[in-house]
Parts: C-alpha cells; sequence; structure tokens
C-alpha cells in the first residue's frame, strides 16, 4: 500500500514522497492512519538549520511527531484497541531493556528513536515520521481518545505531555503559586497542566501583550506579565497580588528569564527548566543555594505523561465545550490541508502570529 | 558570673572581653560551658572583611559557633539533659513559629539568630557566639554526646551537619557513586556523610595534592583527582574507574567545578550546590535540562541533621578508634589555649595548611 | 471581662457557665471571640460516654473545637492578623519543642494539648474547648478567611482538614480514582478533598440511600454504592465503571469496610485509615502484600493543612457560590444559637438526619 | 544439546529429566550454565503441597529459581556480558509492555513468567525453572557478579534482593532502628540489607535460639528477641535499650509477630509485609491509625534490587573476606551435588536445621 509522506531532504528543502506503507512486525504492532499533525518549534529548526544540538539531519526524513489518528490495523496480541479507535501517538520509541524504561524514565534513553529527530550514524535509517498516511507504532504508545476529545484536540497530546512532565517534576499540586516563562505552545500547555494539577494562581511571562492576553483568555493564567514593558522582578511580584511564587516553568531558555524566575521564587521554592538555550547562561548558584531551591530538567516526557494529558482533556472537556475552564482549541490558530503541508511550515517558520498550526492526514 | 569571650570589633579588630553569663530565662534552657570551639572559614571572613553577603558588621560580636561542652545548669522543664552531660551546640535559633520551622527547614526561617552571624538592624544585639565560657541553649538544640565521643569530636558536628544536609538533599543511599568537589573541613565531611550514607564509591576533587592524600588516608574518599594537574572531566571519568556519577556534592563554589561537576554526572543525576560563589557562574542550562539533574540548594542544616551528625560519629568509633573506618580526628591539624584564641585566628586567616581548628574553652 | 462558656461536667451533664475572659500572655497570642461552631462525633461521645479510647473525663471541661471566629484583640508581635479579620482556628496546641512539630507531624506530639479533649493527669486542667465567647490562640494556628468565605464555612475547616491531611497522606493528583468509605461530615469532606486534589473520580460507599444521594448533589462524589444493598467489591468496581481504584480513604472504622477496600484496590494502591474501629479488625494481610499496597494511618491534621483547607474553600467559591463545583454549605443541615446549645448537642446524639450542626457564639 | 533438569512432577514426586537445551531466540538472549541454585520455601510448598494460594501445579515443571552461574552463548545484540562471566539469574520476565515494568514495578505485572512457579492455563507450559544444564535469560535479567564475589553467594542474591526491596519500601537509612520478625533465610537477608541500607541497629525476633544466635554471630542483627521465651512487646523494646524503633520488616506471616511490630513501633514508623500468612489476621486498626504509622506490602523485587543485593556483596567483601562485616556465607548450611538433589529437597522438607541448601548444576 502506498503511504504519501511529507519528507524533508536537507535545510530549505521539503517534498511529497510515496514510501512503502509500514507492515505489522510484531504482534503488538499498531497502523494508524494519521489524520492530524501538528507543527512543532523543532521541525522548523530542522527545516531551517539542518540541525538541533548533536542531532544532524544527514539524509531525508519523515517529518512530524505531534498527531493523532484512527487505528486501521492490529496485531494479533493487541488487545486495548481495536480498527477504528481514535487515538494519539507518542512518538518516542525507547529500548524496552534499558535502564532509562524499567525505571519510567525513557526519555533519558540512550537508545530512543524518536519520530522526525535524525539519526546520524551512518547506515541507519531517520526514525520515521507521523506527517504520513500510515504510522506503525506499538500499542502501549498509543492512547485512545474519549469519545468527546477531537483529533485535532488529540494532536495535542504531545505538546501538552511537556507541560505534564514538568508539572509532575515540580510535584505541583493544591495551593501552588506558579510562573511560566513563555506564552508559546509549550509555555501555554505548561501552564494548563500547572492549573490542571491543582495550582492556585499560574502567573505567565512574555513579552508580546497579544500572547499573555490569549493565556489569560483561554484560561491557562490567572496573571500575565511583560517583561520587557512592565519592570523587573519587583514588579512582577507586585503583579502576581502577593502570591509566594512555590513553583517556576521557565520554557524558554533566556538568561533574563531564567534569572528573573530564580529571583522570584520563595525559599524552598521548585524550579524546572523545559526550555533550551543556545550556550550556557548567568546563573545566580549563590541565591539559588542559599535559597535552597530546587531545579529540575526537564526533557520531553515519559512514563503515563501522556495518559495524564488524556486525562487533562477529559476533565476538562466532560461538562461540555461551553463549560470548559480552558479554551484549548482557541491555541489553534492555522489548519492546512496535507497538499499544502509546505505553505504550512513556511507560514510557521515566517512567525505571522501562528501559535499552534495543525496539518490534515493525507485523504 | 563573669564570662570571658572572643569579640569581633571590627575589620582585623579581636579582643578579649568580660560578659556577664547567660541566665536561664525559660525552663528550657540550658546553660552550657563550652570546652571546644571550631574556628570556621566564615568566621575568618567576618575578621577579614567585616561582612559576608547581606550580613554586614556594625557592632561587637562574640564569635565562634561550632562548639561543644558540658552543660553546667538546667531550666526546671528539662528532662532529656542533666547537669555534667557533654553535649554538642547547634547554633542557630529560628522563630518557633515559623512556617519554616514547622516544616523542618527552619535553615531558611527569616527569623533565625545564628551565632556569630551579626545582625545589622539598629538597635538589636548580634546573637552570641560561642567562644565563650557559657552559652545559654534551649534543650532541644543540644545533643547529648555518646560517652566515647569526645568534646573535639563534639565540635565537628556543626560543619558535619552541613555535609549531612546537603546528603540527605542528594538522597544519598547505597549504590550511589559520588564526587565531592573540595577537600576543605566542609568538603571532607561532606564525603564522610556520604559515605555513611552508604555511597558505594566517592571521589574527591581539589587543586591540591596534599588534601587529597589527606581525603583517602583518613578513609572518607575511595578515589581522589586533581582538577589543576590531572585534566578535564573525562579525565575525571576515567579517574572513577567506570563508575557512573549519581550525586554531585559541590562545596567550593568556582565555576569551572560546578560545570565540571554538571558535566560528569549520568542523566538523571543529582547535584547539591553546597558552596557559595562571588557572583553569578556560567552555567550549561541545556545540558542540564536535557540530562534531567536535579539541582538542590543546600544551606546550613536543619531538622535532625545534628542528631544524624552524632549518628554518623557513633556509629563511625563504636567498634574502638583503631577499627573506626573514617579518621575524623585527623581533621583537627591545630589546637590553640583560649588564652591564644587570636593566635589561632590569624594562624588559619593564613592559611598554613590548617584544616580544621579547635580553640579550648576559658579556664 | 466575663466568659460565657458551654461546659460538659460529666457524663449527660451539660451546662452554661460563666469564667473569665482569657488574657494575651505571649506576644503572639491573639484573642477570638468565637462565631461559629461545629458539633464534632468526638464530643457527642464524651457527653454520652464520658471518654474516648485512653482519653477519660475527669473533671469539668468546655466543649467544642471546630470553630470560626473574630479576632478581637492581638499580642504586641502579632503581624499577620488585626482586630476585626475574620479567622478559623486550629484547636490544638502541640509543644513547640517536639520532634513532631518540627517535622510537621505535630499531629503526633505527644505533648499535644486539644480543644475539649481531657488531660487525665491530676492537677492539670483539660484544654479549653472553644464554644464560648473568648478564645486565646496563638497567631499562627488561626488563618485567616478571605472575605467571600463565611464564618461558617470557616467553622468546617476542622473537619475537612482531616480530608485534607488524608488526602495528602495518600498524594492524591489528577487521574486517581477513589474510593470514600462513610458519607459522614468526615467522609463528605475527604471526598471534598479528594477532588479538589485533582482526582479524576470519586466513588464514596455508605449503608443510607439519602446520604449518598446528597454526595452526588453536593458535588464531593462522580459515583456511589451502598454496601448493604448493592452487594459486593464485584458490583462496587461494576459501579465504577472500569475506573481502577488508585486510593481509599477509610472513614468509618467498619471491618467490612475495611476488608471492601482493600480488596478493591489496583496493585500498588493507597489506603489511609480515618476512622476508628472499637477494636481489631479481621486484616486479609496477605492480600496486601502480594498486591503491594501501601497504607498511612491518618490522625488528625499538621503542618499546612488548615491552610490547604481553607485554599479548597477560596478556590471552590472565587466564582461565586452559584458556580461553586462543591456545595459545602449544604452540609449544614441544622443551625442553633448559643444559648439553645444544649438542645443542639440532644439533636445530634440522637441521628435525626443531622449532618454537621453550627452553633453560633455568645451575643 | 541435552539439558539435564530437575523436575517436580506432582506432589512428593521429583525425577530427573533431560530436555533439550534453550536455543538463542532474539538477539538480546544469553545462556548460562547454572552452577549454584539454593533451595527455596517455596520450592518445597509446591513439593509437599502442589500449590501456592492461587498458584496450582498442573503439569511437570522444572525446579529451582534462586541461581547463579556461567554465561555460555550471548545473542548478536549483548554487550553487556560475554561467555565465561559469572553472573546471577534474575527469574521472573514480566510483560515488556507493561505499566508496571514501566514504571519500575514489574513484580506486579499481572504477566510475570516466574522460573519454577505453575503457569496453570491450560495449553500454555511452566515457566522453566533454573536447575537445569543450561538456562536462557535476557541479558538485562543477568547481573555480573564481581571477581570476589563467589557464585554461591551469587545464588543467594534471590532471596537477598527480597531484603532489598523491603528496605527501600521503608526507606531504610542511617539512624533507623529496625526490628525484623523472623530468622529464617529472608529475615537473616532482610536484616543484613537493613544493615546494609545503614541502620543503627537491628533487632531480630524468632523463637528459636539457635537462629537469634546465628543472626548476631553473622553480623545482621545487634539485638535479638525470642518471642516464645522472653516476653511481650514491653521487654521487646527492653531488649532494644531504648531505641524507638523506626521501620519493622515482618518475615513471618504470623499474627502475634504482625501485633508485636505494630505496637513496638514509634509513632510516624513504617511497617513492610514480606512475610505471607494462611488467612486473615486480627489487626489493631485503629492504634495503626492514631500512631498514624505507614504499612508496605512487598512482594518479590523490582526494578534494580538484584543491582542493589549484588552491591550489598561487593561492598561486604570488598576488604577481603576477614574483614566482612557480614558473613552471608555462614547461611548456607548445607551443600549437594546435582546427582544428589533429591536428597536435598528432602532434607530441607525435613527441617533438620537448614537455613540454606545449595546445590550444584550438573557437570
Amino acid at each position: 500500500m502506498s503511504n504519501p509522506s511529507l519528507v524533508l531532504n536537507k535545510i530549505d528543502d521539503i517534498s511529497f514522497e510515496e514510501y512503502d506503507s509500514p507492515v505489522i512486525d510484531t504482534p503488538y504492532d499498531v497502523i494508524v492512519e494519521v489524520k492530524k499533525t501538528g507543527i512543532c518549534g523543532s521541525d522548523i529548526h530542522y527545516y531551517a538549520h539542518g540541525k538541533i544540538g548533536p542531532f544532524l539531519l544527514t539524509k531525508p526524513m519523515v517529518l512530524g511527531h505531534e498527531s493523532a489518528g484512527i487505528v486501521s490495523q492490529v496485531g494479533s496480541s493487541v488487545t486495548g484497541l481495536k480498527v477504528g479507535d481514535n487515538v494519539c501517538i507518542e512518538p518516542g520509541l525507547p529500548s524496552r531493556l534499558s535502564d532509562e524504561y524499567k525505571s519510567g524514565k525513557y526519555n533519558l534513553c540512550p537508545h530512543m528513536a524518536f519520530a522526525a529527530t535524525p539519526n546520524s550514524t551512518e547506515g541507519e535509517p531517520n526514525p520515521p515520521g507521523t506527517l504520513c498516511k500510515y504510522y506503525k507504532c506499538p500499542e502501549d504508545f498509543l492512547v485512545k481518545l474519549p469519545s468527546h476529545i477531537s483529533l485535532e484536540l488529540g494532536a495535542l497530546v504531545e505538546p501538552l505531555s511537556v507541560g505534564v512532565h514538568a508539572s509532575k517534576l515540580a510535584k505541583i499540586s493544591l495551593g501552588d503559586n506558579v510562573i511560566v516563562f513563555g506564552a508559546g505552545p509549550v509555555g501555554m500547555l505548561a501552564a494548563a497542566s500547572a492549573k490542571s494539577f491543582g495550582a492556585s494562581n499560574v502567573l505567565i511571562v512574555d513579552i508580546f501583550d497579544d500572547k499573555l492576553a490569549m493565556a489569560k483568555k483561554i484560561g491557562v493564567a490567572t496573571h500575565t506579565f511583560n517583561s520587557k514593558t512592565e519592570g523587573n522582578v519587583d514588579e512582577l511580584l507586585a503583579k502576581f497580588e502577593g502570591h509566594h511564587p512555590t513553583v517556576v516553568l521557565e520554557c524558554t531558555g533566556a538568561g533574563p528569564c531564567i534569572n528573573m524566575g530564580i529571583a522570584a521564587l520563595a525559599p524552598g521554592g521548585r524550579y524546572v527548566q523545559v526550555g533550551n538555550a543556545p550556550g550556557p547562561v548567568s546563573f545566580p548558584i549563590t541565591e539559588f543555594a542559599t535559597k535552597e531551591l530546587t531545579m529540575h530538567g526537564s526533557f520531553r516526557y515519559g512514563y503515563n505523561d501522556y495518559k495524564t494529558g488524556v486525562a487533562i482533556l477529559d476533565k476538562n472537556y466532560k461538562n461540555g465545550k461551553e463549560n470548559a475552564p480552558i479554551d484549548f482549541e482557541a491555541l489553534i490558530t492555522h489548519r492546512f490541508k496535507f497538499k499544502d503541508a509546505i505553505k504550512a511550515y513556511d507560514l510557521v517558520r515566517g512567525g505571522n502570529g501562528c501559535v499552534k498550526c495543525i496539518i490534515d492526514g493525507p485523504e
């Protein structure tokens, strides 16, 4: 069977290709017909630069890793899913034997094969991306979507899981006051996750007022702060109305945000680094030590995070879209057909006020 | 009753003074006759610079906060101690009503009165230091020393508790491979603490070979590394013989050590910042995030750390000094009478190969 | 100043007495004019039996420990409260020096003086209850009520904190499926707490249909089960619609409930024992071990639980009473003036469909 | 290749059989030549009763699951082991896709295939036991033995891991005072594990003085108590010389021991149930709740426990057998050749003062 796919050949070069469809290999394999795929900043980075950190594009690679679709075929031992089920796809497959996988931290597995992330070892193929018609995945890396959650929302589970993972590392619970740096898709969904874990107050920080306004409007933040126009950490604390910040989720990687986060936290606070920086940053290590802060690095997501992401959507929409505390759909600002996927990539690459852009699967 | 005391008047100016002895005030107060006091780097810093960070010396202050002594008087409600007991003194008194105190993190209490740490608020006295004959302390901030632990070792409990606190934050247990940066008194005792919490291997890093040799000889380290002469992180890992570092205890505050510590840790590792730096450091934030490290700031010690410190000494010496796995006494390289205390301060200030210098109490 | 008080003299003997008002003693003391007090099952137990477990009534005791009121006087060092503030009263004062207090588990302090709980030591007075006009309490055992939380709701914080404490022990979070045994006030508020901590589904179990109906109506439970009429554990699981129970909060102390809870839990589940039993129960220890369950005993509440209780009310009512997810006020089924307090006690003692009965403070 | 094996056919019927050797199937498979196998109480139970709880012997089964041996063949992707390495064998294989496996609790996996534990599903074979010449196992369920650890000690890692698992659940660390009930092999090794995790004092309880004497002699216990002849919980506490028990490891399943353990624990203590009971026990649930104890069920072992077991042996013997704090070898009281394996089973079945009996592999 033919498998139309969107392929990044090299920098600035994306094309449509027809590959062979994947076939069921082990009894736990499932074939998913991909229906909705979000564009991630990393996709754009490979498109524009051909690499991210140690990951270097050396051969053509199918793009896409934020996807949901419909089960079209199941292996003989699959019991939890059946043809026709709506699912979201967890796009990274670790080694089943690794210590990291066994201990729930499979995001740290050195043998991870992550969709649309280049494998620069010669002779080894790139892990396939999800921007294709048929995608193969073991049963346990698919999560069934409840009937009231659309496939489009299903495609948001991937970036939402990044926020879930960070929120779990921070142990966010009832009564926490959380500051999120960055109001892009990851920051927005980290804030949504923080709220879903019970945070009492969430202040989101960015340099664009329209993003801050959106964060408040869609219900992920109770407070906002423009770090370009509203001042420094004292003004930030004032804007938080006396709530002592207990948690920071840093989703920008920008030095000034990192320093503002450390300065804002109350003694004993928890800080999670989600965003990446282009290089080392200047870090207030003595303040960090004497306030006895805790900092966690956060990388992708691991055990149970995808299921928690779906649980957040499930709970949010259980009383109908009109009563949903958070309007996740508003984050999807642009939509394209598969045949216009390259236009979609160029639009996102140009910025253009896009929060999340979703591409339909091939027809 | 007269209370001979060693007083830092201002920079470069220490004198002996006769004050009035403290008197029992609440039924839980205890008067200790101080017998042994260690000199801490912070004492020297006040002597030479008159301040540490926000703490500014503005009026005379009795020095000393690493002490052990003998109970000489007890309040009417004291039940756990009696006159004649040997005790070590925990030198910081937090507010009994603070959230920090209630949650076991009293080291973070903003109302802490810490011995020989200036209170620069006008009209308020400095918290008394322990370099005097009689020191008043509530019962629960004294820990009784077992009969086989000398008063001199009791004076080591204060810096040992710093290592205990860091080791607890790092959750060091059986099977951990720990790297300690810094082979001064704090680093040595942090290494001793790591070993006592069950670390399988402890590598200590310094730039002086004699300190490294001592760390190995007295039994606190299984491996050593001279970061000045033996190379970079690859050489460090080679020297650790393939043991994957799971924990770093950073006791120097030096930028290169901090960076080497982050680079050396295996993914998922725990890092504790004990040492202070004079300013911000360049920090590899993206490596930190993608390896999902955890970093804890560590400041002094809190709930139960002093008792754990005494438990470490107790266990170490339970089969006699000759069978003790760690030779704590070897850390005490210099000893002075009270009347020679100023000479002691000058000696330590000059370096002179001193690890820990102990001053006797007034006769 | 006179302090009208409701006094339990001995079994079946309650009277109104005029005592002297308490006076400020330490700079952290606060005098509260008590306005609302709930009747607790323990009050009724002392009224009917004169003892609970080891606590034996041997002299007259002011009743009441579930109270809220208005600050009428503050000590010289009180900074967090001022005259006129609405507060709820945490009624147990531990020793400030105890290990239990220092480690946040002050509910376990052997020196606890708990309001309206007899002190049977000869010569020592009973800790005063709160059913009086003026009650003295240190600042840090009072929690200020937000302006949109009534004093009546403030009186519910005490039993709510019991549920908060149990929920924290169980680490209830997003995605948990919780079974609560008992739909009396404690069970209802434990269910409310579980929901507030993020539980996805809460099934409440009782033997009275009207209580179960109330639990669903006021929003604390998503599912109900009548263990007398609806069957055994298989029927319970069926009623829970395939949600794997991850947590049990047992608030009855009844042997059949305890056993049903253990049987219902999925492997790895957490079980919290809140309710007390009159004697030992038959316990399935091997099933407990092979399913690797965890069981926590839960006793009253400790560090920060009261504040979390107020945070739950705050969040629940922040969008107005009409949008509140949980109708806490519906739990208050009966209200009495202070002069009718004895009638109130007799009513609750008789059952009469009372969930929570609130008595006004003296005028 | 022929594979001599010891087979339990049915109750009271063991025979030697020649089966075909296993062959490498996946690239991660390893063939081990089994050299040493301990007899476990469960083996004897199947021999005498044909079942344990839900596990029913319905067809012949190779016995043995406590084994160590030498790698004789490795699959093409095996990198951590090579032919000739000494290894101990972790005998239970969970589903690689299960949630339990992913979260480190694979002992709870419902699809576990455990060596020498019957699979009573018709048509499905019993998981092979290790009492044979060649045993197949994936690389990651083997742990390499350090050169100074004998194969005989390697066979002890299985029951030692049971103690490791319990000690981790109890979070045993420096300063804990641990009571172990039962001085059979599991209790002895649980005590050894508790000591290795840093317990300050370990009191072991049994009804046989010779076992208690052995526990003290080989260095796993600092205190002993004969619960038959030395009295009740007050005498037990007296014998523990004032050390407040913080942890109980219950390895008998006997009702009186369970109750004595709960009674002995200080408030806030941790209790781990390792032993199984034939039925429900009478349990002091109210004392459990009001002392806020925590109880963990412990079942076999999971993530990293085997490696920790080897780490314990490694550390214990690192300074030579003569300086080892614990004499593990003394637990091996009987040794048999493979050809005498049936005699070995009959000896252990009869009791005869046997602690651990080891059978050599076939020649």
